[in-house]
């Protein structure tokens, strides 16, 4: 199949990128190095460091003797996406192009609508385009299983069917989500939805829980196929953010009492998903829904765990509680579906410990490039910005 | 009170600022005259001549004694946006400043992504100025009943309480809106509830259904007071069309069989709820919904009311039924709920008859500024662009 992959330089785009072309698929994309941009804002950096594209192509050619097709530009201008799609002539179409980070839209109202703005236009723009150039393509697009938050009920994929006074109708599932970056993933949702219903486009919709880990097999040793590790407190998420600090001796850091619940996916665990996905495609004009996750756990147990295999591996791990800066619920029901892509073939790897392992070794190697002083959070959601606080006991 | 208007120069915001003005209200406003653009871009005009700003204002001082607040710029500009707010001080702000059509959202990608951005963003602005200058005012935000689309189970406002699987939450009823713009409005009800949640803002959402209507009393027979009133596909809703169809001996044109079910209201009923809303604000911290409607029927049977006042007014009535433009269920469920609105103490009029014979009456003095070559949809929700045919019996 030919892929084409909306926001390829990214952290899960690029290894999407290499998994795929492993797989015999013809895959192409296109950037404008946005995320490269937003870090340095954060003045952090990947903590593995990453080639640029033009490097990346060329290892790219190495491996699989075939170059990778890519355009620079803009999904917010729709004559860009139209050129990629009438260039390229997708099969599927996989959406990663968007501003992927809670607090860095949280942070003023200029991000808020920059953040509204970036994904809501690049979303539309790929519909538009696929309505004009490839109507029959197979759109993939990563959304958040944040777009559901913590409701009191257990949480299907996407739809539910359910009795009120008397009568009975299919739904879509009511999000609630927890900021400005999740809401921005719901309109998403909603927009995907309407357009395969009013223009007959498919559609899967995958709600991600939080990515970790460093490779994928494809990457072997060539340190130009790496992707990028983020660990400041907009980009990097708990799971890879608490890898970075055992590995540097900084405490581990939940938020609040950290009993809040997450469904957790290893970075292997999501491009076998994403491929499944693009591979068993739905039903000509049908939008399909998929929660993408492997494991439901605490961040107070992700903590743990880390904090066992860190010790094993000699690292001195603390676990110190701070200050909650997001407005969330800390204690909750929380008991998602995700049988959808268990039957499409997903087969968890339930190998948790020894991804840490991997990821901890990893950043080892590169624990001079993991800056302390952006690791504790100060964008809170009351809109003040002032370093967290350690909880005391 | 102090009441901000947010789009003031409208088809709703004029007759408000009237009837804030007489009950004692001081009333400000801003308006970027964006309607009166779009409407131009429709190649129409309202049927009703209007005045321009400062004449508008001249008008107001002449019957109050005191003079309109009015500051001209854009909500898409968070510097404007709390100016306004710094200079007025508002108790309550009543936001109508978006692009209030579903067919001018449905034109193309730039007309869609144009909606999306000027709703969403003029909305966030509000939102944040509000948190920056005056976190103590009530917004009252105008959505649609659009919002909800036709589910088959009854519409409750805004919240519902469900079983399942055994478990029970109160959650936000689901939408499922019939446009781009409907959508718009839907993910700014979600930033309303969202930023109530996070920073204790004070917010009604009006889901408001189709106004019609050509005056309130208090304009009484000074032209400049009089409001717009649009008759074209984008921005003439139903009834207003059917009605300038009907004074000119056009026939009225229901889309497809004409069984969709919608909550109208006059525009003197809109007056009124707007006020109990803006007077008896909800809890501090509070989101409230307000479903406002006065009465539920089908466009072919508002079709026939027109038809028969029309008749005895002396008017050749005819009815004739056009290709639905709309991607829409054409026979549905409909029943939803306005308790919240009549609890607060709203008397609805029930008297549409006399509305009908009222707004054909007015448009009679003006039916030379009726075009006829505007009443004809040519918006497709399939995205083409071609002039409705009439549906053969």
């Amino acid at each position: 199949m030919r892929v084409f992959i909306a926001g390829i330089d990214g952290y899960l785009g690029w290894p999407l990128a290499l998994y795929l072309a492993e797989r015999g698929h013809i895959v192409g994309g296109g950037d404008l190095f946005l995320r490269r941009k937003w870090v340095k804002e954060m003045r952090s950096k990947s903590a593995i460091p990453i080639q640029g594209m033009s490097v990346r192509r060329d290892a790219f050619s190495d491996k699989f003797g075939t170059r990778l097709w890519f355009q620079r530009g803009d999904f917010r201008r729709y004559n860009f996406v139209r050129r990629c799609f009438r260039d390229f002539k997708p099969d599927a179409i996989v959406h990663l192009a968007e501003m992927p980070s809670a607090p860095y839209s949280m942070q003023d109202v200029e991000h808020c609508i920059f953040t509204m703005v970036n994904n809501l236009t690049g979303t539309l723009n790929i519909l538009y385009a696929m309505k004009e150039v490839c109507p029959e393509a197979h759109l993939v697009k990563l959304g958040t299983m944040g777009e559901y938050g913590t409701p009191n009920i257990d949480i299907p994929e996407g739809f539910f069917t359910i009795k009120y006074r008397g009568r009975q109708d299919t739904l879509p599932f009511p999000r609630q989500a927890g900021s400005w970056y999740h809401w921005s993933k719901v309109h998403d949702s909603n927009h995907l939805m309407f357009a395969c219903k009013i223009w007959g486009l498919t559609a899967t919709d995958i709600q991600q829980g939080p990515v970790f880990g460093t490779r994928i097999e494809v990457m072997e040793d060539d340190e130009r196929l790496f992707t990028r590790f983020d660990y400041d407190e907009c980009f990097g998420t708990c799971f890879n953010r608490y890898c970075a600090e055992a590995v540097i001796g900084h405490p581990l850091t939940p938020f609040g009492k950290g009993f809040q619940k997450r469904g957790f996916l290893p970075l292997k665990d999501s491009m076998q998903c994403f491929t499944l996905a693009i591979e068993k495609s739905p039903q000509e004009g049908e939008y399909r829904t998929l929660n993408q996750f492997e494991g439901i756990y605490s961040v107070m147990e992700l903590a743990r765990r880390i904090k066992k295999v860190g010790k094993a591996l000699g690292l001195n791990v603390d676990i110190r509680n701070l200050e909650n800066p997001r407005k969330e619920m800390e204690k909750h029901y929380y008991n998602p579906d995700n049988s959808n892509l268990l039957e499409l073939g997903y087969e968890p790897s339930h190998d948790t410990e020894n991804t840490i392992k991997e990821i901890l070794t990893d950043l080892i190697k590169y624990k001079e490039r993991i800056l302390s002083e952006v690791l504790i959070p100060c964008i809170r959601w009351d809109g003040a910005r002032r370093k967290m606080e350690y909880i005391k006991k």
